[in-house]
């Protein structure tokens, strides 16, 4: 291990976690860290410059996330042993610019900040068991396997699937009704080409989750936001739309963003109202394992008499989201249109990660690792809420903690969220504003706080900053 | 090893292929064979059974295909060992019904039958550098790519694709530019989101590729077909569809499916073109890398002076299909838009096959097999060849062969391709109708016959199969 030389200065206007991020970084591309060596961890370094760990983590993460640094479970972080020789070379990183989609989560700063939404305990992930079978699958993959593969996926994945979700969440289904895709994203946007034509009606919750827009206004429909309230969304409001609308999108086990549950009544309103119009509901289910203050409620498919539901699932969040498999839960008499939709829009999904996951299923780790992280984001939900309550509480208000990966917490009048998110980015705090939820004008100002990434130790850190900083004006 | 008890029938009507491959099906949902039992070889069966090898091949290909059997190279044919019990107990398969798409290629016997389009020769792929490297990076996964990665793609992976391109097919193009996709169809269908509105006009060679036809439309644009001739895509008679053309599709290094590659004064018309009209050019470079008549040809990609130009690859032809690795070369004008289209569409591809990729390139185990695989297809093709002279020079005509993984014939007047294919279908062999690539009525009938996926000795079969059939009328 090396002492590194990293001159600090205070009065550049440039930020210190910057300013060690581009030491760091110079210091890789100029060969004065070398591949596979070892850096300092981020206390040492720390204490060397004399400053807080807090910079020193951002800048290692966007590090890590660049891949010029790499970490290794319990031995610390090295710069990686595969940097390429190009990039040894470049001027300049080959990242394209910052993009403008709060939600649908990418290219923040590192990729694994703290209150950063949607992301698991990757940590906590059972490693050995899952890469075993991962190599086991590469080495043995049979040559039909690396042919073109079933659009609608591999079978044994398909099985297990229904399998969990008939047992897990009350769905009704078939191993021939699930069809595999790359995330719920894709998932939404196959729903869209299937159900939705140019100058169609869709509904959303109004506020809702912004990736879900995305997907279903790319063919030209059109999005009609509805409010939801502490049941859900509002039927009768949707009711009031008449006749026009071919499909509603709901997260009915909690709530994207605000978290709370939809009731049983609203549900069979729900049903009921597509039934008799027709129409199609898009239920994604997208961190529904996850509820600490009772059991997990059934999925709305399950309640649903006339298979009107395509019910939508996604192993980013209980596997990891680089795994990038989702999956459909679709109504026969869909069946065939969805599987041609799924042939124009990429053909099928890799099958490396399919065959081991069917195992992953099968061989009972995943229902092990489930039931594991439900203790895991508990106690990780618990210091969040402590932390905000202890050092935020003057500031913000929690309004739903009940379920998922989550935290939404609203911010006392004439507190800007974008603003404050932004503020936050400063500090390597990396949440979402709430009203980037919103379709429509009448938004309400809140953080979208995740805490599934980091633990405990981290979050209480971490909200100890966000109120020292809104405490603070800008 | 068991002899099994497979009675055949051979007035029952139904093709013994398929007797075969219900018996062995019976048999192992029945417990008679067990997981991880080795099955007879196709030629012991057949001698038992006393059939020719071609029934056996098929029913232990279809059977492969739907995972009851494994194949591990050099040692044999067994019941998988990691059959799903599910899929022990259920009384039908999970196989959605087959579907209407002739060219994106799935669902067909096997899936790797003789003169099946777009398959590689899997059995020269080089499994163990492959598989040892996934393996590693299974197993040493950093968190950060585990997490939401760039939608971008994995920035090793695009360097050593810009290196790659810029070296063997004269792509003038950065890293920076490089957007990692799961395949050409979801290139294609990206291109179209950020490129084609509802009701814009697409121009598509004809004959062209039904799997671009079915992207480039799916959004509501209207596509055009413009003929080919000798020297490609037809670029006077594109002029004659005046100003409204926002894009053409066109595959210069190899026209699918007809085969010729554009001439350079084309290459200039249809750059002009799209200058002048400020429209795009969608290039569909899918299997350029093996040309037998002369030096491969640059890509238009890299004549344009203007910035005109999407350049799509993939890694299915070169690599291996189920690897799921694409990519396109975006102007930087257009970059962003694609990205956010890419969000909007799927988020990003999976990290895990994109770091193994990346280094399999780096290492120069692609550049080897590349070079290593023209050797093979040059023989395959000319075995092919041979064996359509020898066996059905009097019902078709080679139409072109110069490049490719596929040979376009032509079948006498009056002989319909379609019906062609569903006869061969029932003897094991998975060609494509020349007739399914026209989107207008004037149509010529032929095949179009893969010839990657088969050696020699299978591909002279499959030949004097094919010349049997076509002599003796339905």
């Amino acid at each position: 291990m090396t002492t590194l030389h990293l001159p600090l200065d205070r009065s550049s206007g440039v930020a210190i976690h910057r300013q060690i991020y581009d030491g760091l970084r110079r210091a890789i591309l100029d060969g004065v860290l070398r591949p596979g060596q070892r850096i300092p961890s981020t206390r040492t370094l720390a204490a060397e410059l004399a400053v807080s760990r807090l910079p020193v983590l951002t800048a290692y993460e966007q590090l890590l996330h660049e891949c010029y640094l790499e970490g290794r479970a319990g031995s610390g972080t090295f710069v990686s042993a595969a940097l390429p020789d190009d990039l040894l070379q470049s001027k300049t990183t080959a990242r394209p610019e910052r993009i403008g989609h709060p939600p649908p989560p990418v290219l923040d700063e590192g990729g694994l900040g703290p209150f950063r939404m949607s992301l698991p305990a990757l940590d906590q992930f059972p490693h050995a068991a899952w890469s075993r079978l991962v190599a086991r699958h590469a080495q043995a993959l049979p040559l039909a396997q690396m042919a073109y593969g079933d659009p609608a996926g591999v079978a044994a994945l398909r099985m297990a699937i229904a399998e969990h979700l008939r047992a897990a969440r009350g769905v009704r289904c078939e191993a021939e009704q699930v069809l595999i895709v790359s995330g719920s994203q894709a998932a939404l946007r196959l729903a869209a080409a299937v159900l939705l034509a140019h100058g169609d009606r869709v509904a959303m919750e109004e506020p809702g989750y912004p990736g879900a827009r995305d997907a279903l206004g790319t063919g030209g429909a059109e999005i009609l936001p509805v409010p939801v309230d502490e049941e859900g969304i509002d039927v009768a409001a949707l009711q009031r739309h008449g006749e026009q609308v071919r499909a509603v999108y709901v997260t009915p086990s909690h709530q994207y963003p605000l978290g709370m549950s939809m009731t049983a009544a609203r549900r069979l309103a729900l049903l009921d109202w597509a039934f008799r119009h027709d129409a199609w509901v898009l239920e994604d289910d997208y961190d529904s394992e996850y509820r600490y203050v009772s059991r997990p409620l059934g999925a709305l498919q399950g309640m649903d008499a006339h298979e009107r539901v395509v019910y939508i699932g996604t192993f980013s969040k209980v596997m990891f989201p680089a795994l990038r498999i989702g999956y459909l839960v679709v109504p026969p008499a869909l069946w065939q249109r969805f599987v041609e939709a799924r042939l124009a829009l990429d053909l099928f999904s890799p099958t490396l990660y399919q065959l081991a996951l069917a195992e992953f299923l099968r061989e009972g780790h995943f229902a092990r690792h489930l039931r594991r992280m439900r203790g895991v984001y508990l106690k990780r939900r618990d210091a969040l809420l402590a932390g905000l309550e202890r050092h935020c509480g003057d500031t913000l208000t929690v309004h739903n903690a009940d379920a998922g990966l989550h935290v939404a917490v609203l911010l006392a009048a004439g507190i800007d969220d974008i603003a404050t998110v932004q503020r936050m980015r400063t500090i390597g705090l990396v949440a979402t504003a709430l009203s980037t939820c919103y379709a429509g004008d009448d938004r309400r100002s809140g953080l979208l706080l995740g805490f599934g990434g980091s633990d405990e130790t981290r979050l209480l850190a971490a909200t100890k900053r966000l109120g020292e900083m809104l405490r603070n004006p800008a």
